[in-house]
């Protein structure tokens, strides 16, 4: 059984802690996942240098159901683009991808473990498709992966159904199960009870517990930071926050926040100067701006807000009405 | 003695709490206080009706130190420049402004409350200035101002001082106490903390505690969210963050999170709309950005980072460098 790491502090040295970069699969979201390859490849060795555990390429997406021709090759993660950057990774960064229940051809697209340049396979499930998750998880465990699980959209499911799922995941193999708050809708407070209730089942079960937030309501970083003290490992994070609509936990602030002196900031400082400077420059937008805050308090998806933005609308109030009206 | 309202949740109802807006005197310090006498008589009103309880109209900063034509009128705050937007003020808001200690000829240029559309003196000062802090809180406490008193800079100081300056300032006539964030280093765990030990002495001595706090780490609404549900009351917010470098707690942030039924988010949204984003379309620049993020983990003043912001420098790891070596 795991020990459970209560009563941390801000000095404390928490070598249980892995750093996971999405900035590729989160920030995929935003330009369809069509990132040049001197990006992507200085983001492996930014990521190398600054101690990040984990590197995410982005999705393992089905090729029947989505157009390769309409999305970047990181959207479909094959292998062999992963080594075009990585190589044999003889580097002690993991390499993850996500794989979205229902829109994985998981028996066919992830190979033995042996035969992979990947380490760790990351499950996105909502609570009503735990058992096909399961199935996902023990298909990659016995091929020789580590695997984490993502609940998706948890603020919008009742608490017995999130105890439930919690349980059936602690029974599986999964090694890491992740508080996802997929709407930035969870106030610090509300972020502790739900660490504190996946702690008890990974406690429980052997597990450990991961952290993915957004920024809607600025809170992406402090709910990061808070669950931390309680626990929690596995941190998600991206370079600058690059992700869908307000983004995610900004990488720059999670490890000037960190204590373990295998992480540096420095690195990441200069991706940023070369890569997200320019990136911002050509067009692309991502980050906190009030349509993603009134979603958020709302526990909407951000969807409408990204609407709004890319329609370059700033009638506030009407889109909050217009939220309310739908509410 | 003042009850403790410690165990506050999410939704309780809190009619202790006071929001103050600072979107002029803070957001004064990004443009020398040249508002437009529109903004200024459109904000009063969008607070009003957006259930604010104070609003800080500047600073009362003495004319024999500072030069008249080199600031707008919010730098003096001169009664009669609060009446022509006021009136008699026939509202539930009250007025406040800002005098610092040194800065300020309070003696002479703040009158007497019944002659004056001014209802708090909020008195700032660092914690080597107390004496001078208790000599104005009692003046302006005779002339019949409510006073609140920011000690700046408290990052900096010892825990010693901090207690022997909360202890002086219990014995003063003050109403409120408030715990400021001046570079925006403070962490949840440590603005929880901090506010322990303000909230301590308020009991003891029948005050108030509120919070101001700064964005460079993106926790300034974070750590007002976490103090609130420890029983701080007074609480600085101002328009879309707008302040000195990263600026402040945003308003609608705040006024989104609390429950109270006199507060509404609406008129916020609209005066954004409205003056806000025309403020940030004509150059004037303020919020989170890297820079200020570093000052902030370093628990720097921002000054370093607002200039490397004018200069247009992305250079960030060499900026966190010339920090370093001045640390």
């Amino acid at each position: 059984m795991e020990k459970r790491a209560k009563g941390r502090t801000l000095l404390s040295y928490a070598p249980d802690i892995k750093v996971v970069d999405c900035t590729l699969r989160d920030g995929g979201l935003v330009n369809d996942f069509y990132f040049a390859d001197d990006f992507v490849k200085e983001l492996y060795k930014a990521n190398i240098k600054a101690g990040v555990d984990y590197m995410e390429f982005g999705y393992k997406a089905s090729k029947e159901l989505f157009d390769v021709n309409k999305f970047g090759k990181w959207k479909f993660c094959d292998d062999k683009d992963i080594r075009s950057v990585v190589g044999d990774n003889k580097t002690d960064m993991k390499i993850a991808v996500m794989a979205d229940v229902g829109r994985c051809d998981f028996k066919k697209d992830i190979l033995s473990k042996k035969d992979s340049p990947i380490d760790l396979i990351r499950v996105a499930t909502y609570i009503n498709t735990i058992p096909s998750a399961i199935e996902m998880i023990e298909d990659c465990t016995k091929k020789g992966y580590e695997t984490t699980v993502n609940i998706m959209a948890i603020s919008k499911s009742n608490e017995t159904d999130v105890d439930a799922a919690l349980e059936l995941l602690g029974q599986s193999s999964v090694g890491t199960i992740y508080l996802v708050d997929s709407y930035g809708s969870l106030y610090p407070e509300q972020a502790r009870r739900l660490a504190d209730k996946y702690l008890e089942t990974a406690v429980k079960y052997g597990k450990k517990v991961g952290i993915h937030a957004h920024n809607n309501q600025q809170l992406a970083f402090a709910n990061t930071a808070e669950v931390v003290i309680m626990g929690v490992s596995y941190l998600d994070a991206t370079v600058s926050g690059l992700g869908r609509g307000c983004g995610n936990c900004p990488s720059e602030l999670l490890l000037g926040y960190l204590k373990n002196p295998k992480y540096s900031v420095h690195p990441i400082l200069k991706f940023i100067e070369k890569h997200i400077v320019p990136l911002r420059e050509s067009g692309v937008v991502w980050g906190y701006d009030v349509p993603y805050l009134l979603t958020g308090i709302l526990n909407q998806h951000p969807k409408t807000a990204i609407q709004f933005m890319k329609e370059k609308r700033t009638d506030y109030n009407d889109f909050y009405l217009e939220l309310l009206d739908n509410f």
